[in-house]
């Protein structure tokens, strides 16, 4: 039924003459503007399109979707999603099905692709590490357990996060009780060689690699302050900034830690959610201060540039996350404040930053605004959606 | 035959029971590492995949193709071709055919596809003006002559160049002979508005809007120095920069004027070519001041960064129009010199920038070139290859 739908419409384009389902031409439309919604209560993925704003179909049997996240390959036709459960699976979105599906690790948290898509990356809590599959086939091909003196000196295994793909089949990450970031170089997978910086700070526990791949920040939950590597330095070095950030001295109960995947960058600034307060920081990207701060209605979670950078949205933990807020990055003024539908997960701009999806779990909808008038274009009932990947990402670094 | 080859891929991946060209699941393969490359002296388009290094088919038919440009639609299936002669040709990668194509102008230079795709725009030199599409049927929505006041009273029309999209359903051009710019808001096609600046400096010849969207650069070719305006501010307006940038004052003589769509913006400086002289322009984007000069092999014609601004890279006019440059944006030296082949014509990264894509006319190849090692990957054979897009520029503001 569904899948008739999709091939009823390419048969349509193709003419009078073309039989649905059994055509000489493959199908009229691109991969360009689909995207995948985690229906996570039902481990089922919802493939959307954001040119007709509608569900195309959808894709059981993904197990447990807490937390989950998705990264493309070079076609945008194949998505690879991180389980909470260690699941790595490799979907079709044309096709709306599950191509392979491994059992990677007791419990992870995400991944990455490479550069070059040919390799996707799986950062895990148990066993902590590192695993490197091939993204065709998802046979393993490089396993880095993230292993360190413990202070007893016992050699034990550290939980890893904030993954990201650097240039060249490189992945940058995180030890979260290690306090170190490595960069595993995986060109010949058999021999990853690995760079670590030790002793950057107290549990990093998320980071991101800025857009032009060029700075990779990570979030401390023990201390006070982000660790900063410029990785275009000759000698990339460690820098701890903006001490004083949030986590450590801040009195106020952290309802749910910021997700730095999600920060934002904007033209020369990044726009960061404070730990704890209801607040983001607007931080200089050449000498990493801090500049402004903007009150906002709650806790940030995500804080998230619009393509262009003109705007940033921003949703919030518990109490406040039926809200969300518009800031213009010029003005540094909150110029809207939503309400799309309780417990805001997660937003995504359409690639040219028309549009803004942004999913409402217990609303059990997915809400389409245009951000220029804010209206609101579209709402898709979706089984408790979370997050919400559109193609594009597999033309961006970092994501 | 070509035809058969992707259909057999995609049967391959869909498992022996298939029947190649007739199956009950879309094809596995995606659009988001394709693109076209113009053959101008057949009228013919090259489809090509980047993630095998290959070329998938043709489509012929195309008319002239001197000077050709292609935007994308927001599925990345759908290309539009627009020609010197003034045709404007749909096509369909996947399906490598034509599916409409009408003759829309006397003379034209290229176009733009509205931020939602809804609208593709032709800018045109004979009549002067510009047109606008659905971009669904092609079918013509808006005129909009490029009139002004000639100096003895008269009514003309001037030849359109510099035509880029911004936010909302609004293109953005330039009136080489009118010496103004014009923003043209077509969300009601059936009545345009206009919003004109006057007297931007003596013909405006090409121009661009930055990644971000928020600055218009357009090069004069009149005089010294280039028109810039502010789109995010209030009152937008004209401001000069760069006097003695090159054209009026310099004594060389100008084998062939920059590419201005080709300028590269690189973190926070943009990268020009200066004009007649042997010499790239490092300009800082907040000031727009020029901050250094960087002297390479010959005059620049384009000078592109690859996607994460580490690299730039610039080809040449005449008698150097053999040679490609690369220049590390950190240390502003050239780091490398390549000759992948006699009158190089353009160049295009890979969305993540681990290759840039080279055509080389006269020695009638594509070089696929790793931008890490330099390394050539792959050679393909194709007649008298002028200028390469791949579908990632659907995403992409100002492309």
């Amino acid at each position: 039924m569904k899948r008739r739908t999709l091939l009823g419409a390419a048969a349509a384009t193709l003419g009078a003459g073309a039989l649905p389902g059994c055509t000489s031409l493959p199908p009229a439309n691109g991969t360009g503007d689909l995207g995948l919604v985690i229906e996570r209560a039902s481990g089922t993925l919802a493939v959307v399109n954001t040119t007709a704003r509608s569900v195309l179909g959808e894709i059981p049997g993904l197990g447990d979707l807490s937390h989950a996240s998705v990264v493309y390959g070079r076609d945008g036709a194949h998505a690879y999603v991180f389980g909470r459960d260690g699941a790595l699976t490799q979907v079709n979105l044309p096709q709306r099905r599950v191509l392979a599906r491994i059992q990677q690790a007791g419990n992870s948290i995400g991944g990455a692709i490479s550069q070059d898509g040919a390799l996707v990356a799986a950062q895990n809590y148990t066993p902590g590490g590192v695993r490197v599959f091939d993204a065709r086939t998802l046979a393993p091909l490089a396993d880095i357990p993230a292993t360190y003196q413990a202070a007893d000196g016992s050699t034990r295994r550290s939980r890893v996060v904030g993954l990201a793909d650097l240039p060249g089949r490189r992945f940058i990450f995180s030890l979260f009780d290690a306090d170190e970031i490595w960069i595993a170089d995986v060109s010949d997978p058999a021999r990853p060689r690995i760079t670590r910086f030790g002793n950057v700070g107290r549990q990093p526990y998320d980071a991101l690699v800025t857009p032009d791949g060029r700075h990779y920040l990570a979030g401390l939950f023990g201390e006070d302050g982000l660790a900063l590597i410029d990785l275009w330095d000759p000698a990339p070095r460690v820098r701890r900034i903006l001490d004083g950030y949030g986590r450590g001295s801040q009195p106020l109960p952290v309802y749910k830690m910021p997700h730095l995947r999600g920060w934002a960058v904007a033209g020369r600034e990044a726009w960061l959610p404070a730990v704890g307060r209801h607040e983001l920081l607007v931080v200089d990207t050449a000498r990493w201060e801090e500049v402004a701060r903007v009150p906002v209605a709650g806790q940030p979670v995500f804080a998230m540039a619009r393509p262009d950078g003109r705007q940033v949205w921003v949703n919030f933990a518990l109490p406040d996350y039926h809200l969300v807020q518009v800031i213009d990055t010029v003005t540094r003024k909150v110029v809207r404040t939503l309400e799309p539908g309780k417990a805001v997960l997660h937003m995504e701009f359409t690639p040219r930053g028309e549009a803004v999806w942004i999913s409402s779990r217990d609303a059990n909808h997915v809400s389409v605004i245009d951000t220029a008038s804010f209206e609101t274009l579209a709402r898709l009932p979706l089984a408790a959606p979370s997050g919400i990947f559109f193609t594009a990402r597999a033309g961006r670094i970092g994501l």
